[in-house]
């Protein structure tokens, strides 16, 4: 039995094993490198079971992230965010030590990277294939030219294209999904293709959960950089990339307050544990914050819905119950499986094993 | 200049100041205790600035910063959130050592610290006069009557009713917002009266930031809980509470990318900086994470708006751009004014001052 008094963020390592090695053993089926994103995790501890599957090549999301990973041997490392000029002295530390690959998607900053890059780092050109966050839009070869012309150096070796998929987590089906993988892997080819002659060994590397957990690999990728899928969330049940059971986090919580008159309960769990993420999980028409279910002070049980997390503020949430949730007291816990695990991991910085192991991370 | 590299959290001390002697004159002048809510810095040092102004008592909302401000000297402290029987043990800790006031509203809650509790505690009944988040309902004094019947042992000193109006963060306009204080405090005053021949000397407390910083003191009013105005944010502007010459502090973020051709940066920035707390900003009718002016090194500038922040992922946040913010490069600093002022502090952990000094917090 764990003692918990305030909230805490479990971990079920088997669930979380489980979903590692079932991505590595698809990347390999596939016969594509596998270099997960640990933004998700942030832990070294946690890294640790992704080598025991294999994986050697990781993406994270800042240089700080890629400083932390390093530091705990990771020697392969992708930053997949827009370069940032003003960490060029951290990036050039990193790049004395690992096999960096920067992301570049402007002629400033090939110009800047490469008058400013004391070692050789890789980049890939940052491609916008739908998502619109950010990139090079995949039909304007005239600006991948200028770049590529910009970026000509010993100091940066061009490795390939990258686009991350962000639009997958706003397909309504199946099909939308398949859909906007295809569009985004014939964009990622058809460069691939034009760059052939000058370019022959780039990679094409692609990244959402829900393609990678939901699709086969589009043929000719080369590269696949899922994060999320290796807790899994409610945002990942409500788009089909898991069921409940493969959700490898929960935050457990005390119940403060009962309100019977209207079927609500009051948590000690609020915006700075969960954060503010919502979803829509139909028919609900009402976004939600968060599954609650039960938890006997050794598991949480998916079986047994209590409510829905259905408003947060900075501690308090409040949970729409269940007839079964209706049965709870003060001083009671329950288990609530976060919308996106990415921004709970953040928050919480550390995690608690089922058998109670401290688990830390970068923030911790 | 301030050697700004990744995303930091600047607090301009003067402003922050400058609140904190508003709201204690105001207090003052309309004789009411003032108990600032201080889960919004949550930071000794910041604390300091409050007891310059006079401040002797504080509101928290966990028992983990009721003994983070205890350990730094505070002796009056409420825990403005259901009392956690979880953590009876620490509620003993600090009864024994300050001066402490626990929420109760139900009779499970009041039956268990009368019980368990080894210290004296004072206590508040919490009321709800609208928001419905939590609290016993103004008119049902039967169950009111039960909770002190429940509380009633020499371990348990009923201080009065307390309520948190969140509902005026909904109000449309001033006429509302003067609606729901009057709601509330007409309640809490029946309330009173009703009780009075059994306990005259109870006091009402009451707390929202927009109340409190728009409106004059509710008459019968004994104490305000505000928070928020220390810093404010784009929230309370945007509900009328403060100019944005008021907010005191800025998300110093670099500017990663540049897409022109649809007036929009990606700024490193995102969900794990600023919270994804939104709000909305009329007439623009789509909601905002967060509002992008100028920095120049030592300050930032609100006559000089760059963007809107319109979208955030994990690290990266959208900046849906102005005229001016068009100029932007990859390597420029913008400063970000938040949405939720508690929540980004929450996220970054510490502020750094506009000279340059690192002002730690409970999380740092």
């Amino acid at each position: 039995m764990l003692n918990i008094k305030k909230p805490a963020l479990l971990l079920n390592r088997d669930i979380c094993k489980r979903n590692i090695r079932a991505m590595a053993a698809k990347a390999k089926a596939q016969n594509v490198i596998f270099r997960p994103h640990f933004k998700t995790h942030q832990s070294a501890a946690i890294g640790n079971w992704f080598r025991e599957a294999g994986v050697i090549a990781i993406t994270v999301s800042s240089v700080s992230m890629a400083h932390y990973f390093a530091s705990h041997g990771w020697k392969e490392i992708t930053i997949a965010f827009p370069a940032n000029h003003l960490e060029i002295d951290e990036i050039n530390q990193l790049a004395s030590k690992i096999n960096l690959n920067l992301l570049i998607e402007s002629e400033e900053t090939a110009t800047f990277f490469k008058d400013m890059l004391t070692k050789e780092c890789g980049f890939f050109i940052k491609i916008d294939t739908g998502y619109h966050r950010t990139g090079i839009a995949a039909s304007n070869v005239p600006l991948i030219n200028k770049v590529l012309q910009a970026s000509k150096s010993p100091k940066l070796r061009f490795e390939g294209f990258l686009t991350h998929s962000g639009n997958a987590y706003h397909a309504h089906d199946k099909q939308e999904l398949i859909a906007i993988q295809q569009h985004a892997s014939e964009n990622l080819l058809r460069l691939k293709e034009h760059f052939h002659p000058q370019y022959p060994d780039i990679i094409l590397s692609v990244g959402d959960t829900p393609s990678c957990s939901q699709l086969p690999i589009a043929p000719g990728i080369n590269e696949i950089r899922p994060g999320n899928f290796v807790f899994f969330d409610v945002m990942q049940f409500a788009l089909g990339s898991c069921r409940l059971e493969d959700i490898a986090v929960a935050l457990v919580c005390p119940v403060a307050a009962m309100h019977p008159d209207r079927q609500e309960a009051i948590i000690y769990g609020g915006a700075v544990h969960l954060s503010k993420e919502q979803t829509l999980l139909p028919p609900d028409p009402k976004p939600i914050y968060g599954l609650a279910i039960s938890w006997d002070g050794k598991n949480w049980d998916t079986a047994n819905l209590l409510g829905k997390v259905s408003s947060l503020s900075q501690e308090h949430g409040i949970l729409s119950l269940t007839q079964q949730g209706c049965n709870l007291k003060p001083g009671n816990l329950v288990a609530v499986l976060p919308v996106h695990s990415c921004l709970t991991g953040n928050l919480m910085r550390k995690y608690l094993t089922l058998d109670g192991e401290i688990i830390e991370t970068m923030n911790t």
